[in-house]
């Protein structure tokens, strides 16, 4: 169950700055090199420790943006709350990620990290970690023996037992699952981001194999608003400018599937001049669609009018070959949603169609009559594709995942039982809270009576958990 | 527990066509006259069945508003999904109730009505009713004891028992449990629509006391988003406008609360050109209003330099006397929240300031320096004392009232127990779907492949219960 | 030439106050009655001067939001520019235009005043003003022969001769012009406001009979602004809202005509959720909807889909029988144009149509198959019929006109020949610097250096004449 | 005067595809090959001829962009209107500027090209253009040298001789005017693009020099409009994104100046959800900006809040020392509005701080206490430094230029004297109307009876010349 190996692109901006080694690199694996960082230690395994100062500077202007884990690493020092956590982990290796790391070990923790993608480790990041004493297995560019090497070697330490687990995509998880059921069972709990690894441990729960409290922090609040709503209002823009230069003013376009993300394309193009029309079916969606003032139809009719086709539904086949056929000439059409099945590509793999690579992830599809259509990314994500996540919602997420495994380690015996649980609406609000200094914003305080009337605690949660924000 | 007499303020217009008879009118009470429709039926109790006429007319010009009831009627009228209902309601009695109970009719059931609020029934809409054959017990202006002797006669009619009970405020529903216990018992169902009766059924659940399955329709998505979200947004500027002429542009506005009201509000004033900031408690809502472009302050700070305070939090004294006297000479003051009480409104009648009333709904209030402090409707509900509800709106809650009534009666053996419930998914995307031909809009249907990629089905639901939207 | 008489419909606001008098009023014509004001002059001829206390109650609740005028009294009473300034004005007489002037006067000015309008005088306002000194003649409700008896009563005083003329309308200025030929003759200038009072002006000049210097102020930025873009923006709301109750969530709209009002309009409605699209004859104005987001169409094209009608164009037939016929069922049409022949109304009064007042300013328009068509005003300017004129776009106005006042009155000899001129662009400035306050704006200023390396004066001008704003 | 030499940054996007030769390029002068194209003919000087193909794809994808050049082809085909123009050109060369020659070329005219910039030259195109028979003298890199020696081999050819000059920024005429004055006498018409030549054809006007008819093509609407406010409207988003991934959401910021540009600026980030506000120094802008719901503040009062900081003033040292040095830690700092100098980036080279280049275009300038500012394109213009110019807005341009020269060489005798004009209305409306079918926008047309009514044309133009727009 190699899944998120085959994720093509990475989602994390590598700076310019960085890519300076890449090329100067020698062709070694790391495997076999021997290495050591400025202490001494051996016990990590990436590309070159010596870029250590190029990642050490990078993680330092990442946390110039991450000030609410910084702020917790403050406010939590003193009491250590993860003092005696020994955590694995399995997420992206990037800047973020070292803050985040570097947040739990600054709380008590213990850390041995790897990637859970072959392709997007920051390699000076990876230095920089390693350097500062974190055990990272981690480069960019493994093979898929490497990536399972590296799993393998993050979790099997002479000596040491991990008791947490902090995954994204499951492959951590299922590895220790199948190779270490002892460190498996004897864990106190597992903190989950992706959407794939959820719904892994929903399977293993259902199947009553879960015997450990895993936490999936991919539906709070907090993250899912940011990942979606707030994180594609601007990188649809961003997507379709860096690969396009189209001008967004007057321009016809139908958004396919009016959820979140949808929801957040649509307003951006609308503010931006273009005219926005959207098919959904869900009708209270839809009618939401309306309520915001988009026309709401179907794909067929208007694909022919159409200046730019934006598919955000998770489903597949959304924009079909025949639909593709009747599309008019410069047509730009791009996938928000999932996968790269939204958009029917292999369809357009025929040999009456000419593909031509015009720029990087901009390809002109040719029709015989000479029609182009401009495909994007080749149905790829646009947004992992062609933006970039700007580090803000990359600091939601590591702080969620940080107060998740906070809360699993330290909650009373039993809190949480063998199943898979969201993180408490409470924690959620403090995800929120911790990032109001970003934005110079004061909340309000009940006053006692106030918060009386209400039936609420000071403190929060301020909101049922049915609460659809 | 006559907590819905105390209403001050209807919340449904009175046309001004229909206000024409309101002098003319003899001051004999209804319980007094002897009338009877032209089928000779004397079994209704309405200020003046000659009236009939113009609330037929009344009735027909809301039924153009109220396509998705009509629509229903010609689903469902084969199959009369309600033959066999005998319902007594107890709502508003306007033009749009009136179409809800003549689908009803149309459906199968049979229908005795009374009024939930002792000055809002629109005398020639129950005349209509009355015409038409509905037992329709109500008029404008009763007395508390009108009020309760109207519910009785609707409920007590020889030969005659009711199974269903539509209730807005819980007080049907109460004089039904109190008085007619057998009938309470042998019910098939209660929809109940208000804030305020939805509490007591909860209440009446947990002291094990509620022998019937009853219906939340309040908190189904479609109605909590029209009544707070879509109408807020439209009444905000409707309700300041009618009464205070105010240009929005350039003006600085304090939101107190940052739910679905308080989007509302902002989302239109910002629209306007006013510049906007709020206040919150609830720091996941507060990091919305930032991503919104709101900054996010506390009241104090701002007090002086706002042009209009607006509240919406539901709890109260949100502003305070003492943030009162800060305020700046000609600053508006009002709530868009709940109750009266948002606003201390109770702190500003006091001997040393001045009430100066210079329209229906605005006051000057008036400091010793000179400050006047504009207060409209006297710190109660601004969008239902000074703007309507669009017949849309309550297009959307009749239908869900209409769905949740025949899911009820329908439903099979079990499937609901002696609880409250919310409208399933399905009713209210249904809901949501009878509302579609209003805006031309066109619902995308799942092939049969996507249905199983997607695991749904192809008629819905769409989307699990915790769905945010 | 009594144009200007037949306006029908009054664009000032009669607070709800005011009327208490009017129901109580005797009939006897102010022509015939004797009064005098508390200091005894009888120089002046209003409803009845006893009002005057809640006039001038009315007068210091607009002085609240004419704080430039009041700004104006200060910065310039020390010096007093108008002193020696003999004005006859002739304007609506409503509170703000009284701010106006006690503002003249308080710059030195002596005034007399007559109304524009037969219909729009507030008698308690022209009371207060009789009473603190000001010779007024005018009341509500004057006959065509009180209407010309007005402007020559306060054109011909024994002993005083007018050398200023401010005008709304061209009437008093005709009148002078015709009766008066030597004041005409030695007058300082002429300040007019209105559309119709220019063209006036302009053709005076074009024959050469125009012997006095005139300011269009009509056509200042300033004014141009507030009075189309700003105003309209919010009167297309409250004007659909105040007579219909209609939700703009999803309504398809159609405007015709994207100048300053249909820009206005469409930005308003958009913001609020419906789907707008519009009809334009310019290609440059069509090119910037399209940019706005905006869909260009023909009318016809649409006609059958809409909810609802706007034309904006000042053109005549817009809207044709033909298309009526077409419009679907409920359909709202309205005019925020000029006059009131941009819809063909008067195609609509045929013998096969049904109309029926609803409510004041909504007519249903019936036609044989039931449609009904939902006309407002009768076709007449909406913003004028069915909203309000915003206190601060009045004082806008005002400001400009009592700049002009002093511009012409204190111009060196030479600079204004006799011609018609447009209010020079730094009193244009000074009009919107005057307005600052309001907005708590705060202008930066130039450094001497910065002034001079854009060739400005620090004090303005700061735009070549042609600037486009 | 070389003034256009010193521009640094090119402002038309290389596509990625373009630039796979120049590596491969050898170092050669162009000045010293010998280069024929397929036709035989050497009367060119490219880079490199054979790259012809690559140029004839870019141009090509190009067009399908400039679709109103392209009809305006179509249309005027027929009467060559440009039959006998000798047309000599210096502009940016680039796909767009080759879609601009052909379509001359297509209408008649000989046309003979050189670049204005010594940077901007896509080699390919050049190629194309020179193997499809169009005289080009430019390449990428060009010295100082190069550049004069190309503008003299493009006017100076051995029997022919040139009667009109398509100039962007002056120098072109310059050199004629200088060199070949009696060349310059006999010219029908100069037009010319930039502000920079258009100040110098004024220059020359008022010294009694210019014996041609100018046209500044700058200032019409048209262009003024997608140049300023539509393309600013898009770039700003997009500089700010590709060089520094923020996100827009919640940050406060700062625009210096309310004009076009401002305006751009201010109402895409609000759409974004930042929170914005402004500087100005004119007070009719200031009250637009109030209207439009930007406060409207001096930069002291805000500069150490705000997160981005950006000019659009036309002006110098609008962001001072001072203000950098209060400025918070890592805020962005850039200009959109001319030039270099609004920013005193000057003062920040100075010992006590460190720049450190962290991207392309992005600096760090640190402060000794650790502070850091995100200089963007070192004070220059960030539209042209970091985003590219649309075709579309290229297609604006063309289109108005193509019109110019049409008008000029057709206008019948007299019409225009020795003096710089503004492109006709008429002609203007016409560029707009050219792009209509971009947008699949259909204008009306006014009846007979229409036009006559508004005392029109029914072809235009449409609006008096003073017209805001």
């Amino acid at each position: 169950t190699t899944g998120s190996l085959t994720v093509y692109l990475t989602h994390y901006r590598l700076s310019d700055s960085a890519s300076y080694s890449d090329s100067s690199d020698d062709e070694t694996s790391p495997r076999d090199k021997a290495q050591a960082n400025s202490k001494g230690s051996s016990d990590f395994c990436v590309k070159n420790v010596k870029q250590a100062e190029f990642g050490r500077r990078e993680i330092e202007i990442a946390e110039q943006d991450m000030s609410a884990l910084i702020s917790l690493r403050k406010r939590a020092q003193a009491e250590k709350p993860l003092a005696g956590a020994k955590i694995v982990g399995c997420t992206h290796i990037t800047a973020q990620t070292a803050v985040l790391i570097e947040t739990l070990v600054a709380l008590g923790a213990q850390c041995r990290w790897t990637a859970c993608n072959i392709y997007s480790t920051q390699n000076e990041v990876a230095a920089a970690l390693a350097e500062t004493g974190v055990p990272v297995f981690a480069w960019k560019g493994e093979s898929e023996d490497d990536f399972w090497w590296c799993i393998d070697r993050c979790v099997n330490k002479e000596g040491w037992q991990a008791n947490m687990i902090l995954d994204d995509g499951g492959d951590l998880t299922h590895w220790v699952y199948k190779k270490y059921p002892s460190v498996f069972k004897k864990a106190q709990g597992i903190v989950e981001e992706s959407v794939t690894g959820v719904h892994r441990l929903y399977q293993l729960s259902k199947a009553g194999k879960l015997c450990v409290p895993a936490m999936n922090v991919n539906d709070s609040v907090t993250k899912q608003k940011f990942d979606n709503l707030y994180c594609c209002r601007e990188s649809i823009l961003d997507g379709l400018k860096r690969t396009t230069d189209v001008m967004f003013g007057g321009k016809q376009v139908v958004v396919c599937g009016y959820g979140e993300v949808g929801k957040g394309c649509c307003s951006a193009l609308k503010a931006m001049g273009a005219i926005v029309c959207i098919t959904e079916i869900d009708p209270i969606c839809a009618l939401q669609g309306c309520m915001d003032g988009f026309r709401v139809v179907k794909l067929n009719e208007v694909i022919r009018q159409m200046d730019i086709v934006i598919t955000c539904t998770g489903n597949k086949n959304v924009v079909t070959r025949d639909q593709l056929d009747r599309i008019k000439n410069g047509c730009i059409v791009c996938n928000m949603g999932h996968s790269n099945t939204e958009i029917d590509v292999a369809s357009l793999r025929s040999p009456e169609l000419t593909w031509e690579r015009v720029r990087s992830q901009v390809d002109h599809v040719i029709w015989p009559d000479g029609k182009r259509v401009i495909l994007l990314a080749e149905g790829r994500l646009l947004n992992l594709s062609c933006s970039t996540v700007p580090t803000f919602v990359l600091s939601i997420t590591a702080t969620t995942q940080a107060l998740a495994l906070i809360e699993l380690f330290n909650a009373p015996e039993g809190r949480y039982k063998q199943d898979v649980y969201l993180l408490p609406k409470k924690m959620d609000e403090y995800v929120a809270s911790l990032h109001m200094p970003n934005f110079d914003a004061h909340l309000t305080e009940l006053s006692d009576e106030q918060a009386k009337y209400m039936g609420l605690n000071k403190n929060g949660p301020f909101k049922p958990n049915y609460y659809r924000y």
